[in-house]
């Protein structure tokens, strides 16, 4: 059998080839948005096997294990490390398709230099392998390798930041951290009241309670963030409500309704939007996930361990239609990107954008790369078609890994291989032509330029 | 002309014809899903004409017919069969791209050896030939001819499953009984109330209506049936209402809101849905269809003669997690398959079955093969792709025919065939490596070995 | 570089040449959906510069270079028209995959004779080679060199149809009228009381306001309309209310709440309906846009200027069932052709069609072509997709430009192209047989014949 992953992988043309490997390999990586831990990059973690480092912690290929019915010891139990991987490689021939069978080969193969098909025949081989090759790797290893050049993780406004500010002393890539208020926008979830007393020991009302976010924000501006994220279940529908009655019920320990909850998002999101776009901040917004489904699942495991889905309940163009004019009329929408999770929303997302772009930025408004579920082959294909039918592909800011694992860096490669497969295709088929240097031009700007100069980022 | 379709029909690469010929070809069928007459089995139906055969009984035709302007005394009136025929026969040619397309001219093949597009030119031809073949011709030829192992057919509760029995004794292929109680929930429904009494006659409450229910359940157990079937217009929102009243009120004539059906529904679908967990059977859900929307058509030919549509409603993906989560978090969630009508819920649909998987199956939940309306080449691939994307390929328990024709056998194969042409494409493209074995077993899993562990079921 | 976009451009199988070239290239155009200026065809306009003709009036155009961050001066403001093209042209290398990137070469190619991809580097000697050309093109040139034969414009009720009258005199093109009665169902709208008084001084009542309606059809009925059309932000969901009360309402100046002028739309869209079917009518529904999402822009620049989107709010199956199936109910449905803006709805539909048609027509209901956000290459291949699987290519009345530009009848070209690409991969890869002559006569009736037959339209 030939290696596989080859070198051509996802090429499927001479012009894709060309395109791939004189515009996009080796380019730099801006990832904009992940779930890195700033903490392992200061201590420069090392992993004492293969199933530590590949599969603690990857919700995805758990999720994968479950749905082949294998036992939860061998997934997040107590079984062997060595047990754990050898039920993983035993379901690899299974999941071809599956977006994971990709990423995992791509991963072997780069930083451990397996090219060959993982299954239960080689999975010793492959162990023995990797352990070996594993005694040379840290976090600060992998992302060198990769050839970062900047990483956004995703903070809690509480957060001290002192990972960030190791890093910056000791570290040469920019490790920044991006400002995620979830849990200042939960009124109803347990815990809000305790979050807002960790914010502020005096917050007695809504200006107490946005300020002590100001607050936050401009110490996170000041160690370089200029990037938010929000985890919403839905875009906000509604702002008829009195969002101050509804915080002091929540401080007083009082129940809120799902639409009081909504209402007060909708006005938290509005003045947080005004504060992110007088700093010219990002305003990310990823929307559309069914959360925590399975009660059991969240009881014995917890929230983030595979067991999420997608909402797919539609009216996100209106939605969006009412939330973003309602910032642009008052003239405090910043540049703001946006992911649905719902794989049919990518033609009212889309289409949304054309209606707030300005000459602040080459696109100000984005979609998102392809995320989570939609984060595959036809997915991320999918995204770039709608996006470029809908909008202007050469001003994408482009791929995110949105991860918690060092090692899927390789969905960069993963993203970039596509994207010049879609654009050889193109060239090829005659619908574009063949203007080398204009594609080069457009492949390393949706590689890194059009990031850099989003997200007002520098490097020498 | 070559001969139309040929050998190689679908099976666009080298791989795919391959992977068809070696691994998918002649193997065994189970058809999990039908809706074929166990009595015409029992009997040995035959036909007296290729348009009561072909045409008669077959929506899926009827409807195309009609979009084509022709009269219905051509379609379900009163014109002579060989007339009807020729209709049919006309109209192929403008029906490429669709899927009685590519169907008929697979039945035509396999069946009576006609291999090239059937049009008006050539339609005496045929009808003279299959007239011909159609002596030898019979229910138990057909099923057997396709190589079919199980039949699961589907039944009212109140069947006395006679037919079945019959067939136990004197046919080698397995028919079973599938338990489809929708009578049973359809309690806002014309009708409802006799059906009850039919059910027992001294039903009075809950507690009797569900115990009449268990009794069905029992006897279609002892008959071999491990399979239950649910055609619901859309998964039921709430369990927020009192199903005994709701009960009581339909037995005693009084009206019944589509809220109060709702629940009812909710309420009845939890009790089956234990019911099943506790003998390992399986519980498929139909979802999402727009019944009988023209009301003269339903007057004047009645329900189930192709004029259905999809409601496109959205919101799936939540109201799957609401709904499954209630009977997981109780312990009584059985093997579960869905299906929606609406394309768009491929991805909420794949993606909700990751959160309620265990060990207890392979793939205990399941996204059923594409259905109805999406039963066409792009539909079939479509689901495919999804599926393989959000779950695991390898563990899918693959086709069935959903069909009331017995020549409709010809859909396994022509399933198969997508199959391993989207399988060799992955392989030609480099995607997949070339790994025959392993695709092999994947394919021989898919066509029917997944469905025979799933649906317990043995054969020599 | 070989000249781009040349001869066989998206023809990527000798199969789709021979099929464009045989049986599409050079056939009639009959163009029943568009928004040309009536007046600027019979005056005869002529364009002073390159911008005035293909970028005035574009605001498919301006949206593209909003997206990209252009200053509002140089697309819809005071810059001069030659630096307009210049910021145009040098946008479009980072706009391949959108539509514009190949309706702009089409158009360059077709009326000017040039055959390479435009961008900054060749914008000057472009300027200067349109411009030459320019002095012997008006608006009537145009017409004739695409082959038009039928152009249906879009009228209010209150058009006086001076220039329809004018071009029967002068014109040997047919430009006929469609009646399009939306500000006569927007009653929630400003201005829709002096709208009223427009249409006749003395409408006290519903039965004044319809029948003055009724006076207006009869008025567009014998200048040879038989078409009308319909923008909606969806299919009014309800019958329930009181039209009288509400537009007696309205005519007095009060306001008239979002589910009242829902309700008005639903009355008064069955009472045209039921006109147009009595006069051999065909009722054009446009549904699914988000109007005017942007307050500042819709102030400053006014609607129709590139800032609408999708709703995406779904529910268009059960909706379109419920209006739509009122109206069979009464015998009142005329010819309908179904238009959604959500891609989505592609299959609810197209599955609604076969729920409602007769032997009145072939295909009396009809799925319209791909509509403004879905006419894209990949939007057109979906929807001939859908419509293919789930009702007759083959009945199918085919493209329209939707236009209000002159040079838009490249877009029928770019239909053919891909409508012969299609057919022509299905004929390679054995998906159907190669029957050039019944390929040949649906490739005709698709491209005019069937739009011919469905609008009772003959022409020399």
């Amino acid at each position: 059998m030939k290696p596989y992953p080859d070198e051509e992988f996802l090429l499927t043309t001479p012009a894709a080839r060309r395109l791939y490997h004189e515009y996009a390999e080796g380019q730099p990586i801006l990832d904009y948005h992940c779930h890195l831990s700033p903490r392992e990059l200061a201590e420069d973690r090392r992993w004492g096997n293969l199933t530590e480092l590949w599969l603690g912690g990857d919700h995805y290929k758990w999720r994968a294990m479950r749905a082949a019915g294998i036992d939860e010891d061998y997934i997040t139990g107590d079984a062997e490390p060595r047990d754990k991987f050898l039920r993983w490689a035993a379901l690899m021939p299974r999941l071809v398709g599956n977006p994971l069978y990709h990423w995992s080969h791509l991963e072997l193969k780069r930083y451990f230099g397996v090219a060959e098909p993982l299954s239960e025949r080689n999975a010793d081989a492959v162990w023995a392998l990797c352990s070996e090759k594993l005694k040379a790797v840290s976090a600060r290893s992998l992302v060198r390798a990769a050839g970062v050049k900047l990483i956004y993780t995703t903070d809690d406004p509480l957060d001290e930041l002192r990972w960030h500010r190791q890093l910056k002393e000791d570290f040469e890539i920019a490790v920044l951290p991006a400002f995620r208020p979830d849990k200042a926008l939960g009124i109803e979830k347990k815990g809000f009241a305790a979050y807002v007393a960790a914010l502020g020991g005096d917050i007695l009302d809504l200006d107490g309670f946005l300020n002590a976010l100001i607050g936050r924000i401009d110490l996170f501006h000041a160690m370089g963030c200029r990037n938010s994220d929000h985890g919403l279940d839905r875009i906000p529908r509604s702002f008829d409500g009195d969002p101050e009655l509804t915080l002091r019920r929540a401080l007083s320990g009082m129940p809120v309704s799902p639409e009081e909850a909504e209402v007060f998002r909708a006005f938290v999101l509005y003045f947080l939007a005004e504060e992110y776009a007088k700093r010219g901040w990002v305003m990310q917004l990823h929307f559309g996930a069914l959360r925590d489904p399975n009660p059991l699942a969240l009881q014995y495991l917890g929230p983030d361990t595979g067991f999420d889905a997608i909402r797919g309940e539609g009216g996100a163009g209106a939605a969006l239609g009412a939330f973003l004019g309602r910032l642009e009329q008052d003239g405090v929408l910043p540049k703001t990107v946006l992911y649905s999770l719902d794989p049919g929303d990518n033609a009212p997302v889309g289409a949304i954008l054309g209606s707030f772009q300005s000459p602040e930025a080459r696109g100000k408004l984005q979609q998102g790369p392809a995320w989570w579920f939609n984060d595959t082959k036809e997915g991320i294909l999918a995204q770039l078609n709608s996006l470029a039918s809908l909008s202007v592909l050469g001003d994408f800011i482009g791929m995110t890994t949105d991860s918690r694992s060092f090692l899927s860096y390789a969905r960069h490669e993963y993203f970039r291989r596509l994207l010049c497969a879609l654009l050889g295709r193109w060239v090829t088929e005659g619908d574009v032509p063949e203007d080398w240097d204009g594609l080069g031009e457009l492949i390393r700007d949706v590689c890194w330029r059009n990031a850099a100069r989003y997200f007002e980022f520098q490097f020498e």
